[in-house]
């Protein structure tokens, strides 16, 4: 199915790694595509490359888009909708892909824009931020976590799976308070100890250019913007807590292992992660 | 320069990820290539494909070898020497590929083989393992550690040089203690983190295909041989203790920062992690 159907016009505020691959999927698929930054260099680039005519600061011009998507860092989605929330029309889709959802979703609904939001997550993007590191096909066999309000419009969750369908993404509905309980485990706690791996390595004396391609994949989300990353372990910092309590205590028994004299201790914990990889292969 | 100027007959004992790799671009230069493993369905597959003939149980064939290369688990590395030293010439170079190097290289010495031992820990592999993992090209841009014996003949720490340079990888000499020391926080750590947040993501019921595309990452490692990694955990396990108890620190310093209401003393800790990142580019 084509995006076209029901996405004549889009607007993106956001033109980062997420907004920016989705203004030129969009674009390429035949979408108008209307884009605000507040990094002025990113929205002129994606302004000359043909991809996205330029919103004025007052955000008005999303009035007209069918499908309004929010994509800046999660600590900023609340006040974008509030800017945003005037011009939605009843039929007007309004989203997001910010790797948090209990609090915008529940912005929205406060906003009175809950039956218009339905509220993304695509798992897609690397350790890149910006305009610069945006690319056409960023969500091809993505999951796409949907966390709609108690009072969305049935036609406008179903808009919004077939928006993220016709970008290749799997779209899957999942409660905001659920959604952010397992991405804790499933997204920022990855992140967190790729970062806190990072930091051991400096402080250590070790250069990532000293890794092999093993421990450069474990390290590479240490690459992640600090800012991007600061909103996301705050907005969802009492799971991440819990999580990273369960991972300090994984460490600490493969660090008791290996003292055991008996072989199997160590042996027998990482046949559980083979498992674990195996099962998910 | 071409491997066949000083090594016109290998032998490699264990053909599995790293061994197989190695015989197959031997092979391709043109190198007869002696092989041998406990696997016989690896062995046949290698005779199969006309890279490697087989070498005897009683490893006296390596006697013909110019260069004979111990590609065994590192558990099993001192057994392995023990066996072909008898074999080796004076103009012999006696290699292996482990990931620890303290215990090997002191063991060839031991066996009265230290003037033809040189010590090679070549940065390159996959969590896959087995001949069928094997691959031209493998040690392509590889750093590869080399740790000599204090007897080694100055010819033959060159020849290993030279082999390793024709294989496209890059050597590098160090001490057999420092190597270990170094790779307890570069190689060994990254892999215990790994599979630790995938035994956590288990525990917490969080599947492998539950993750995104860096989250992938971190977790790949965890897939790897429990035996090899079992292995080389124990050997250095003095050093790797060290390290994870900074790494368990240093994810505890991030675990207060989440709570801390100065947003600051989290983005600084990211920010580390991404310099760290950004300075091994």
């Amino acid at each position: 199915m084509s995006v076209l159907e029901e996405c004549r016009c889009a607007a993106i505020i956001g033109l980062g790694l997420v907004g920016g691959s989705l203004a030129r999927d969009l674009s390429a698929a035949g979408v108008r595509v209307l884009g605000y930054d507040t990094n002025r260099d990113d929205v002129a680039a994606a302004v000359r490359s043909g991809i996205v005519a330029a919103l004025d600061d007052g955000l008005a011009g999303v009035a007209v888009a069918d499908v309004i998507v929010v994509a800046v860092p999660v600590e900023c989605a609340t006040d974008v909708l509030k800017q945003v929330a005037p011009f939605v029309s009843p039929g007007t889709l309004v989203t997001d892909v910010g790797s948090t959802k209990a609090r915008v979703v529940g912005a929205a609904f406060v906003l009175g824009i809950g039956a218009q939001f339905v509220g993304s997550h695509p798992m897609a993007g690397d350790h890149r931020s910006g305009w610069g590191a945006s690319r056409v096909g960023l969500f091809e066999k993505a999951r796409v976590y949907l966390c709609a309000s108690d009072n969305a419009r049935d036609d406008l969750i179903e808009r919004a799976a077939n928006f993220w369908r016709s970008l290749g993404g799997e779209p899957t509905r999942i409660g905001a308070g659920e959604h952010d309980q397992k991405l804790a485990r499933a997204s920022h706690l990855p992140h967190v100890l790729s970062a806190a791996l990072g930091i051991a390595l400096a402080r250590g004396g070790v250069s990532r250019s000293d890794l092999g391609p093993g421990g450069r994949d474990v390290t590479r989300l240490a690459g992640s913007s600090p800012d991007l990353w600061t909103g996301i372990a705050r907005e969802n910092a009492a799971a991440l807590e819990r999580a990273l309590v369960d991972a300090e205590n994984e460490i600490a028994e493969f660090r008791r292992a290996l003292s055991d004299p008996d072989r199997n201790a160590l042996r027998s914990r990482f046949a559980i992660a083979r498992d674990w990889f195996d099962a998910g292969l």
